[in-house]
């Protein structure tokens, strides 16, 4: 393939969010000539021990062009190799790099906001809580890669037998993490106390809330450790913060936004500190998700405000304060000794019922941050053979989840619809990885940061996209690749296949429109050339006919062992 | 004094922004009802010992409104006992809280933000670093304040002589905070290692930049103290990261706009941890303001975002990044043995130069955070008399300042103007509190959220209530009420003097209608009848006076016996 010229760098032709290709050194041309060479992965410009960035953006130069683009190889594997102008500066980007990292449709979504979260009812997890034997989370690193992950996804975990010894939850925080120590100390006791500085120490209730508002940075971990828990009443709740946010932006809009641009004064004061953090209840990150929820009747301060504003704050406050108290949102559970809840204290609040003062209830308490979590979560994952169990039980979980049962004006859900479609290629003698792709085509719907349901009412939510990234952590290419090309095959055979598009079903024809329309003849050409384009026709093909109401299909289950043999080592 | 009827709520009246009176009983009908009932400091309302709140705010009645407000006394103090319907509830401010706390035309600065800071370039400190020796502060509480105030409001300080032991940066930090344990440890060696996972641990020149962007929550506050320096190079920069962002924003708003709303990653690999976080390189808070800076070339991943967006962020990012190593902002300095140098790691971005690898060079650092900080910063000016040392050299300091040194249209610098004005009260022979008051009446101008600056740009700064408030820490309501009513004196004597408007200068005319014009009949009468108003009248004409080109004025020092008498103990 001859080099792409410099007439074909950004600087002469308009960037396009979507290259019309996926060859990696037709795509360069296309890619911001800053930002690829920001990534230049040669040793003169990334320590190549530790990975870090050897240059200042400003050692680039300012009228920085690609020269030429040549594919070469690299030690057996694919690479372009790229010559920069004015400098002369090599590069030379993997081809499977190019292909991971090219710039999307969307912004990349934040883990830690909602983008990144699966948001719950109480029912939602009825009998289905999160948990593990401390002995075997220990033990068993996919284990501990479970609880952390759910933590992270759903917000807590409890480890169950727990040795009550005290101090116990420093070492548990220490599974994954790092203490934050505080004015409360490395850890805390929650017990009756005479004369508390802190209600969380006597034997009120407490309503649900996160606690520490008043600090900054709040703590992003909590634990909490039963020793015991002989009292009538002291039972827990939780609520996922991020869900009650979710339903106030839902149903009452203006309250959502003002709370998000309040800043609220949380105050703590006893003899040896005071503390003091001004932040609003619900923070957002820059693309307006919700990342963060405080709330703490006790610690609240006075607002300075003018006074309509205080008005308005008051009345979206008392909104989401009852919101928060709705039935159906509050999980309860009664800790038991040698439990240890594990939470995520800028997202979920947690509650307790009063209890009598005569049973003695002791738990001990530590806070710990989310990114050291995330951390070794991220380090247990390196291992294949997680990723290979997570993967898949990530998989399971998603088809069994809410998002999986909506029906985006189908007669069947997408957990069906994608079961159904797996199960044709499959009778029809398709290779592993088809069957794989086909059972797997839709699950950007309902993973990425713009849902399905986004979807059907305008937004292209680029769910082949968001699905084909989500997969290649524990597949290759010739299973991502045609869940990627799957929307595009649609607009491709409309094009080129006479009647096709007449049998669309009606939502399809819907989506096809919000997708682009049917190619036009050059695009068409273009798709058809593309590596992976047979594939995708094939996937399509089985995605348009898997609408079946009548139906039925095998389960997941099913599938898990053709999915394990196409897993990554 | 007859109560307020019922009919007197907000319920019926619209509440305004600025109650017409500061009389608290009278002022109780303006207030918002949920608020004011929020903030009852009565012992069913609010615990007595911990001061927590003990109601939820979904416990009080919907329809909240004040049925009675009737003037007391609790032991010698005014309050206003309010009863409220339709519960019967009844609640007792004291008026002194009323007046402190009644809703402000603008939103609570957020100390964390910009509106908290004292911004610089490196002239600005040149000899004039905040230090102190290590046994001064550790002995004298009043220089511990001093310290850790200029870790808030400068974004550092050095300490001196601090034993040249291994371990000893956690002694320091542990004299104000706790420290923040992160895999790198709880402390970590800076000093050249073979094969580095971090190029901070070798021998490179390490450009401006803030620590562990990866993380989140980043450590917000980062100790070095230097145990060797024998190495030649090695020397230290500091760079304000909200004056350049500040900068930024000033000279290319749309950079600045991009950054704060684009999520970068920033990625950390190693053997055993893996790092990353996604956030903007300038966060601001609700309110726009600039709240925390990351910045680091060594570290920022690989963005994902549509073409068109990645080539906006490059340019601006090209752009913050040539503002930060623009000349005159950066702060140069060398670290002796035995200097640790403490720093807001939110906001200030260090440097180093190369060093040759034959001369030993070696740092202990560590992380905190500024919560600790405030919270011990807190406690420490609890004294009455570190009130009364700080107070004034805060006073002395913001005269000094650059704010001070803005003209705002008259032919003298603000500073010149309050030192005049002062000294106009004194040869009149007018007592303490009215020359303090005739000094300090501007303060506002430069340390509230709305600068001077914008006053002449047409909005209302609000100077007379941010300084009044500010002054409150240290003075009683003889000094704070006339500087806090000196801008409706203005408006006042407009309405009643005859020629009076006439005289005022051009740039008074102007603010004059931004602060709303002369007051009408009604106004005028309400504001005759304050108990502070015949002296904010008298603070004001000497206002007017105070701004002769001509005149000499003595310096703040002259003013400093006067104030300490008048420092409320």
């Amino acid at each position: 393939m001859p080099a792409v010229s410099s007439a074909a760098t950004p600087a002469d032709e308009p960037a396009t969010d979507e290259p019309a290709t996926d060859e990696p050194t037709v795509l360069i041309g296309a890619l911001p000539p800053m930002w690829l060479r920001d990534n230049c992965p040669c040793p003169e410009c990334r320590d190549p021990h530790s990975g870090q960035k050897l240059f200042q953006i400003t050692d680039l130069p300012r009228e920085l062009a690609v020269a030429s683009a040549t594919p070469r190889e690299d030690d057996g594997a694919a690479v372009t190799e790229v010559v920069w102008s004015p400098d002369g500066h090599r590069s030379r980007y993997p081809a499977q790099w190019l292909l991971a990292h090219r710039p999307g449709g969307t912004a990349e979504p934040d883990p830690r906001s909602e983008a990144g979260k699966q948001l719950w009812r109480a029912a939602d997890l009825a009998g289905a809580l999160p948990q593990a034997d401390w002995a075997t989370y220990l033990a068993v690193p996919a284990e501990r890669a479970r609880i952390l992950q759910a933590v992270q996804r759903l917000g807590f975990a409890l480890l169950r037998a727990v040795p009550t010894e005290e101090g116990q939850v420093l070492a548990v925080a220490e599974t994954f993490g790092f203490v934050r120590e505080t004015n409360y100390g490395r850890l805390f006791d929650v017990r009756v106390e005479p004369n508390p500085d802190n209600l969380a120490f006597s034997a009120a209730r407490i309503t649900p809330h996160t606690d520490n508002p008043y600090r900054d940075p709040v703590p992003t971990v909590q634990l909490l450790h039963c020793l015991s828990n002989a009292a009538e009443g002291g039972d827990s709740g939780l609520v996922d913060g991020f869900q009650a946010a979710a339903l106030l932006r839902e149903e009452d809009p203006e309250a959502f936004a003002v709370l998000t641009r309040t800043p609220v004064p949380f105050v703590y004061r006893d003899a040896r500190t005071e503390l003091t953090a001004l932040r609003p209840l619900i923070g957002t990150d820059p693309l307006g998700r919700i990342r963060e929820v405080r709330f703490n009747n006790r610690s609240i301060g006075t607002l300075r405000l003018p006074a309509a504003e205080l008005d308005a704050f008051y009345t979206a406050y008392r909104t989401f304060a009852e919101l928060l108290l709705r039935p159906g949102l509050q999980l309860d559970f009664r800790l038991a000794p040698g439990d240890c809840l594990v939470f995520d204290n800028t997202r979920l609040l947690h509650a307790r019922t009063a209890f009598e003062q005569s049973g003695a209830r002791h738990l001990q308490g530590c806070y710990a941050d989310l990114d050291g979590l995330a951390g070794t979560l991220a380090v247990l994952r390196r291992g294949a053979a997680l990723d290979e169990l997570h993967g898949l039980d990530e998989l399971a979980e998603l088809l069994a989840g809410p998002g999986a049962a909506e029906y985006l004006g189908e007669p069947v859900t997408i957990a069906q619809h994608m079961l159904q479609a797996g199960a044709l290629a499959e009778a029809a003698g398709a290779p592993a990885h088809l069957v794989a792709a086909a059972l797997l085509h839709d699950i950007g719907h309902f993973q990425g940061p713009v849902s399905g349901r986004e979807l059907m009412s305008g937004t292209d939510n680029r769910h082949s996209h968001t699905g084909a990234d989500l997969l290649a952590r524990w597949f290759g290419p010739e299973v991502t690749e045609p869940v990627r090309l799957h929307v595009a095959a649609k607009r491709y055979l409309c094009a080129v296949e006479p009647g096709y598009r007449a049998r669309l079903s009606e939502a399809s024809e819907y989506t096809l429109q919000v997708q682009g329309g049917p190619m036009d003849e050059t695009e068409a050409a273009a798709f058809a050339a593309l590596p992976g384009a047979a594939d995708a026709v094939a996937v399509r093909r089985w995605d348009e006919q898997a609408k079946d109401a009548e139906a039925t299909a095998p389960d997941f289950e099913h599938f898990r062992p053709l999915l394990t043999a196409l897993l990554r080592r």
